[in-house]
């Protein structure tokens, strides 16, 4: 089994959002944006910024409009020790997508010059119902009014969906779940749909099996997968995809965030991790590893504890040793 | 690509050898003693007990033999907890290995009671020199002295090679070089052999190279996987393993052990994620995650830290939330 790699993929670095609304305190917009601010310098050109949700619910993302606003105000430059891995890599070229619920939502999230969007469905009747408070089917009808939005506003669209694998409610998701609500996002007009391993139950048969029906769908380089590290599977779920043909993929700097249905557990696979195995693999990636664990230390620090990341801990053992 | 996956697999629990000789701290002979009695609780069929060594050199390894000789006087029966996933294992169906150097060290193992030993040979010139302070091909002389007292005294061999995938000093490893330790090792009269990735730096594509290299010389069925999760990558490795056909696995619980090369970097790949991983597969280990995870926490206590492993955390986590 030879596999022929792409030359590059995409990481979608998820940290500032999924990681931090995972994270149990809160951080003040201030540091969010330098967070982005070092991300973007390390090299990572998809950085989502925040989510337009109810900062009752979500007070981890309360001022998300601040934060994508003074980004995009003031464009992070490419940091001196990694302008070479950056090379090229324009302002305008990153992009900050952000998390809507509904119109409303995305109206403010337009209002703070928001260039993607990203709607969240999940695979899960239950899980739809206790995270968005409505039905799978409810939620595409809302996503509907947002698509529209967006088409006229020139704003790209992208769609999650959650519990690909396993639902803390239902248990294991059958694949064609998974498909039907990929399918009906793409239709919606996604450009971008996220393969969401919310629980990290997933292991790489049960997500090649639900690959292999999503992508009876949707083709694969209109896929990402988005994989958390609850168990240590998400390294060999990233392997498999890359096998199925995706070449996004979402992770979260120095292992951020955490699991609501298991508090304690590991959150969404590192970007370091995923920095690594594609080095390894000889496809690009345009990240700076040694700039990228400096931000895991920096974010780690700010929240009081170390990266949880075994790259990061690995890097800082070689810097130590020298 | 649909795999037809083995029944079975073993574990091979390096732990209280592998694992807490790199430890910073020895542990007395009566805790090493109570962690084997944990682990085969916990169901695992193969304990690797410890190493006749110079406890100069490797004082966390001090007092092997009463290790060795306590556990085997006294065999530890499964417990009321787990008896059900290790019905059918009877005392002397577990097997305990333990590391020889050379005949003397042999010789104090038999002593001892052993019915398993393992020699180390490297697959890399300067690692052989540096960590038992002679060359390759003179570690295999070293060796075959000690295959023929086992022959002898019909005590069963393991051989290990060290740095499949990458050296500290050489840098990358070629799989000719692995291939060619692998086969001398065959010849000697290992009845296994343990393929290292000592350093962690293996990715599936990098471990499937060499083990088809080593596949050309020695059939799967005489080869373990052992791979260090340094940066992440050793459930991938493992599942890439599992592909070309390899049914055993070293691994330590709570992922004890470190990187005597990156001091604070992770150890052994945790059982607890490879016990995970193929119960996620519908693969055999005759393992209780639940009493692993209890042995991960005692030990990780023991040591005065929390269980490295995802799944201990997640596990635990989840208690809690219960």
């Amino acid at each position: 089994m030879t596999t022929s790699w792409p030359a590059a993929v995409r990481i979608v670095e998820v940290g500032p959002r999924d990681g931090l609304q995972n994270e149990p305190f809160p951080l003040p917009v201030a540091a969010r944006v330098e967070l982005i601010r070092r991300l973007v310098g390390a090299g990572l050109k998809s950085v989502e910024a925040g989510a337009f949700v109810s900062p009752k619910r979500v007070p981890q993302m309360d001022g998300s409009a601040a934060v994508l606003a003074r980004v995009l105000a003031d464009p992070p430059p490419p940091t001196g020790a990694t302008a070479g891995a950056v090379a090229g890599v324009v302002a305008g070229a990153v992009d900050y997508p952000v998390l809507v619920p509904n119109l409303q939502g995305f109206e403010a999230a337009l209002a703070a010059g928001a260039q993607t969007v990203a709607v969240f469905a999940a695979a899960s009747e239950t899980f739809s119902r206790r995270n968005i408070n409505c039905s799978i089917a409810e939620s595409l009808v809302r996503f509907r009014a947002v698509a529209g939005a967006a088409r006229a506003a020139g704003v790209k669209l992208r769609g999650y969906v959650s519990c690909v694998a396993g639902c803390p409610y239902e248990g294991a998701v059958a694949p064609r779940a998974v498909a039907g609500v990929a399918a009906a996002l793409r239709a919606l007009g996604c450009d971008e749909i996220s393969l969401g391993d919310t629980i990290g139950t997933g292991n790489p048969d049960s997500i090649r099996r639900m690959l292999e029906a999503v992508l009876r769908e949707v083709p694969a380089e209109r896929l990402a997968g988005h994989y958390h590290d609850t168990y240590g599977m998400a390294v060999a779920n990233v392997y498999a995809s890359l096998e199925l043909g995706l070449t996004v993929f979402d992770a979260a700097v120095g292992g951020l965030g955490g699991c609501p249905y298991a508090p304690g557990a590991a959150g969404n696979v590192a970007t370091e991790e995923l920095v690594w195995l594609f080095g390894g693999l000889g496809i690009a990636t345009g990240v700076d590893l040694e700039a990228l664990v400096d931000t895991a230390v920096w974010i780690s620090t700010r929240l009081g504890r170390a990266p949880a990341s075994r790259v990061a801990r690995a890097v800082l053992a070689r810097r130590q040793h020298r």
